[in-house]
């Protein structure tokens, strides 16, 4: 099956907004194994959307589009879809009464603009749309099914799941076409591509495999991707989980979680579980962990707190950091991110804390401190801290980003009782005694 | 004139990849004035490139295509642009050279497989790509001019702005279809679109006024979206300005800075301007405050520390909440926010401080305090703290960072010494004395 996707608005095509709907359809519809020929992006105007139609429903079997239902004089895409169809536009009746509905349960009358949004091409269906209030559009044109569903990306991604992705499925099926794809993501922190491409080897890279195994970076999160290619379900399913045990075992504890997990409901989980709690003391990151770590929802019950303690005088003051270490070993020292772990571990009554001090840039760097240079300290009840010097690159966000995640994983890797040169980014450093 | 865009590439058209590319094209031809009719974004298949090509040649006196220049097997917008043409691709030896010229100064041998690079119609020109390895080229192809450039964004924008717009601009002046668009944004924070709207007023946000004045809103900043369109820089400059000023006059306090000015920015500006340090108190932010201050390079200048005080026993042991506050008021009260910003600015030894404590969600909340309740301290030298209750609406993620920007706001009104009732999503409350 081919599909084409259109996508309509003068947003889109004068550059104000990016498309994501057709991406994300596209994707949608290739988890089914259905390829997308072209994207089309029109303007607000009548007859290119009309004519993107007719060429798009003369040369693939789906046309999907996106936008131009709304209610004002711009939304064209029903005149054009009629059009295309040769047919006059017909109020389509229980659309009607679901959209006053729609605004009486939200105690508002419906305004007489709205009403426009049920009208459809005579023999085209409506598509209910519980996320708004513009109906979509099914239809019938030339060789194509027709799906017009709104631009809002809420609800027409809604409107894609709930009716278009179950009518291809059922017309693959019918067609004995059916293919099954399943994807994953394994997610890993602290190592490189390359490394992580090393550790996974040549036999599970493959570009020929079935699972195939391919890896992506994005935010310093390296991902393993899974794609798994079978007739039916049962096989996809089974290699698939096959291919993530394999990953799994090659990658050992850089790897946090699958999909969408991220490192900080990774690491908050793992503290959860293993009944620790927290305290960070952040320097560079001027609280970037703590901030992370209370994005996840249900994390009181594993973060008591911390400090940023960004000048000096707060090091000293809140954190009891001699003004004698700070003369000799500075701020970015491994002395000075010991001692900072071990006050906040104490000072808060926790399990673990762990402290990051460095220069994020893009001044403040020397010969001996250059920017991207952080030391990382981490305490736990074994006694004094344990310090990694890290040596990140980037510009300042990166920096402290990365800075931030790697503590995210020395606190889980910690919690697990895992080894912390597992984060290949670290080196561990013995402060000498202060 | 009239473009169209066009993007080649199978991850554009599969969804892996979304393409802003054309977006950022659109946006760049829209200031000059020039009106992008469509985008198309084709899979790698030399039949429908060629065919996109065509269609786009007939329809718009400018087209631009990003993408397939590359040196492998699945790049043919070379072979679709000859073929589009019905000329044969010759070799551009200037090209060649360049491009051999350009793996020498890498100390690396160019690939036999480059050669391909410098392929390009017959009576085509080649474009030189200084950023990378694939020129571009620009065709007559009916009556349009057809640019081709390399799908690298980098790449992609370097060559636009070297070569393609001032073509436009060159073209647009000899036929005297010269426009000149400038754009503006103006910041907000603190207050609702609509209320922006209203404070702006109708002769304002005239939909044919010129410079045309609309709003948006994004991670809730709303921003007043300025154009200004006039046959001259002067007339479109000066215009622009007159508008701005208006548009900064009704909204007062509540802008915070232009076009790409972030409220961080904004607020740690205002600090180092008022040779002012601050420290913060965060309870259900969890340091997100902070981590946004120390985000502006600099920002060691005015941003002393702060205290992530997320469970009540930090409160207490360190920032002296009294636990019979506590008790009696429970954590999320205003007396609680009051002494907790008085604490941090007296134990940081800063000029002003901001705390925050409240309900994120999606647990915790009841019918008396229900999610999205927050309340803002604000300590300075005037004596007791100031404290707002803000109510916000949205999830865990928009709850947390609408309350630190209005933390920001807030920092940077009481800095200007301006009113905090600036703030519209704040009510002040008194509290009773604990």
């Amino acid at each position: 099956m081919i599909a084409i996707v259109l996508a309509i608005g003068d947003e889109l095509a004068l550059g104000q907004t990016v498309d994501t709907n057709s991406a994300w359809a596209s994707a949608r519809l290739a988890g089914l194994g259905v390829s997308t020929l072209k994207h089309v992006t029109v303007a607000d105007e009548l007859g290119p959307i009309t004519q993107a139609i007719r060429d798009a429903a003369a040369a693939a079997d789906l046309v999907l589009i996106s936008g131009g239902l709304g209610p004002t004089e711009d939304d064209l895409t029903r005149q054009a879809l009629a059009d295309a169809m040769g047919q006059k536009l017909a109020e389509d009746e229980p659309s009607l009464q679901r959209l006053a509905a729609w605004f009486d349960d939200r105690g508002r009358r419906m305004p007489d603009r709205n009403r426009v949004q049920c009208l459809i091409p005579r023999t085209a269906q409506p598509i209910d749309n519980p996320r708004g209030t513009a109906p979509g559009i099914h239809a019938h044109l030339d060789k194509a099914e027709v799906f017009s569903v709104p631009g809002v990306p809420r609800e027409m991604r809604g409107m894609v799941d709930d009716v278009v992705i179950p009518w291809v499925q059922d017309r693959l099926e019918a067609t004995g076409d059916q293919r099954v794809i399943r994807t994953t993501k394994v997610n890993t922190f602290g190592a490189g591509e390359s490394t992580v491409s090393e550790m996974l080897g040549p036999e599970l890279m493959d570009r020929d495999r079935n699972p195939k195994v391919g890896t992506t970076v994005a935010g310093g999160i390296c991902s393993a991707r899974l794609r798994s290619e079978f007739t039916t379900a049962e096989e996809a399913d089974a290699a698939l989980d096959e291919t993530i045990a394999q990953v799994e075992a090659r990658l050992g504890a850089l790897v946090f979680g699958r999909d969408e997990t991220t490192l900080q409901e990774a690491t908050v989980a793992t503290l959860i579980d293993k009944g620790l709690t927290v305290a960070t003391a952040e320097s560079c990151t001027g609280g970037m962990v703590a901030s992370m770590l209370t994005d996840v929802a249900g994390s009181s019950a594993a973060v008591a707190g911390g400090w940023v303690v960004y000048s000096n005088e707060m090091k000293r003051r809140q954190l009891g950091v001699p003004e004698a270490v700070l003369d000799e070993h500075g701020a970015v020292s491994p002395q000075v991110a010991a001692l900072l772990a071990e006050a906040a571990r104490e000072r808060a009554h926790a399990d673990l804390a762990v402290s990051l001090t460095g220069i994020a840039g893009p001044g403040g760097g020397t010969e001996d401190k250059p920017v991207g240079l952080v030391y990382l300290g981490l305490a736990s009840s074994d006694g004094p801290a344990t310090v990694l010097r890290l040596s990140l690159i980037g510009d300042r966000a990166a920096i402290r980003n990365r800075s931030a995640k790697c503590a995210l994983q020395a606190l889980r890797l910690t919690a697990l009782g895992a080894s912390l040169a597992t984060l290949h980014w670290g080196t561990p450093v013995e402060p000498t005694p202060a």
